[in-house]
């Protein structure tokens, strides 16, 4: 699969940890000639063995090649690292996790230097990098020239999805999908919690878990339906008053089975101020809760 | 598909809300000879057309067939309307939405009026009943035998998934499932609550959150390893303190987007307490917050 009639970009990693290695070793592998740096020189070190050349300084490894991609524990330590390092004419993909705010004050940053700037969201863990296979991606967003530049070299180690010119939207989408993520992560630790202290196999239940969990998330689209349209359709079937209805089913079997609501109570405390707010007018669906999380 | 060399079993109806509609259209048009009664009558004339019996009375509607089906508002209303039937004999099928107590008491109840009973809870909302590439499914639990002698009829508008003699288990599957469910619905509603003021399409946003949470569903399974075996095991490659570490990122990009926190808080309450218990010995990974959950 090498393709040996073409040169592989080089590419300058700041930062390996867990990600940052992931990634090193998916360019390493596909070619890609590769400059390592990270605070702890021992990871670096760690990867030349594969290939890698490591820089002693941040600086260094920046000056090396003219593509720049930093993979660091915070906004902050991007800062840091990048603190002396000249990025005038330097494309830099910044892959730290951070917020929408952070992604577009450091293009700016990176602009005032005389840099393009592309901010990326990891939407991975460090296992599925480099196995296509595994559907691993990582959302864009910033310099589309960069991108467009660049999209080849930085799809070896994941799928692209670049999600437009404003620097902050890889981040919100980004984040977006890992909440709602956080969320399910909530309600399945809710339903393990139920089930903890009955005789009932936690391995056979999962699947039943899994699959139902597969097959409400297509609710989603019925969701962004309704925020497009700007209310609720008339397919709604299940009413926001019939699942207030059955609020006391959920919290009765929590406290017979001596498991804490906090984690779906806020929830079930905006389905009724949802409905609340419908019967004195306007919200008629669950789909409304979303404007009710709106300062 | 109609087989014509073998009689339907006789099937009684009690409740015609959205779902015991559906239920009697599903096993009216497989040719079940249907008794059907409810509290609003019109409800059940309406049925008379497609073929349904209308009994005035829920003890005349239990007198006419061997076999009842019982899916009312509560399980109080079950109460109300069986008081004055005859149940001797009878095989009650309790569809009624309810908690474990609430079945395994009805159960009980049952049984004092010499009735077998079988509490089912139902994983599908009225569209899906009848339509088997739905997906749509009950549980069941309960008495074997009246599951076994009726789970063809059963299965007519929905398939069936028998979990255990304790008549609890298909109320506690049922809440389980659905638990999980509004924790990822939470999830999902925070999501689009951070994009909601931004130029993003919901509608080109969905198929990306939708696709996430499919892909992120399987995480159960580790879960429930981790549950079966007593504890994390070495694959867990995101550590706690990583996603401890993430919370000031969702909930700087909440605030900075406007959105209140107030459906996943509790969640990152829960991952800090759990890396605080960590840190003096015992819990070491996610999974682990199911027992904090527990009194």
């Amino acid at each position: 699969m090498t393709d040996t009639t073409v040169e592989k970009t080089p590419v300058t990693l700041l930062g390996l940890g867990a990600m940052g290695a992931a990634l090193a070793r998916a360019w390493l592998a596909a070619g890609h000639p590769l400059t390592v740096w990270n605070r702890t020189p021992a990871r670096a070190t760690a990867l030349t063995a594969d290939g890698a050349r490591a820089a002693r300084t941040a600086a260094e490894a920046v000056a090396a090649n003219p593509l720049i991609v930093v993979c660091l524990l915070d906004d902050a330590s991007v800062g840091e690292a990048l603190d002396g390092a000249d990025l005038a004419g330097k494309d830099l993909v910044d892959l730290t996790t951070g917020t929408p705010a952070q992604a577009r004050a450091r293009a700016e940053w990176a602009h005032e230097r005389g840099a393009r700037y592309l901010d990326g969201g990891i939407m991975a863990i460090p296992p599925m990098i480099g196995v296509p296979e595994a559907g691993g991606y990582v959302f864009y967003s910033g310099s589309r020239d960069l991108f467009a530049q660049h999209q080849q070299t930085l799809a070896v180690p994941a799928g692209t999805t670049y999600v437009g010119e404003n620097a902050g939207f890889a981040a919100l989408y980004d984040v977006a999908l890992l909440s709602a993520m956080y969320g399910m992560f909530a309600g399945v630790t809710h339903a393990f919690a139920l089930i903890r202290e009955e005789d009932i196999d936690p391995v056979s239940f999962a699947p039943l878990l899994a699959d139902w969990l597969v097959a409400m998330a297509p609710a989603v689209h019925q969701t962004a339906e309704h925020l497009r349209a700007g209310g609720p359709t008339e397919e709604d079937v299940s009413s926001l008053a019939m699942q207030v209805a059955g609020i006391p089913t959920f919290l009765g079997t929590a406290e017979q089975q001596g498991v804490s609501p906090e984690l779906l109570s806020p929830y079930f405390a905006l389905m009724r101020r949802g409905l609340t707010e419908s019967e004195s007018g306007g919200k008629e669906s669950p789909t409304d809760l979303v404007d009710l999380l709106l300062h």
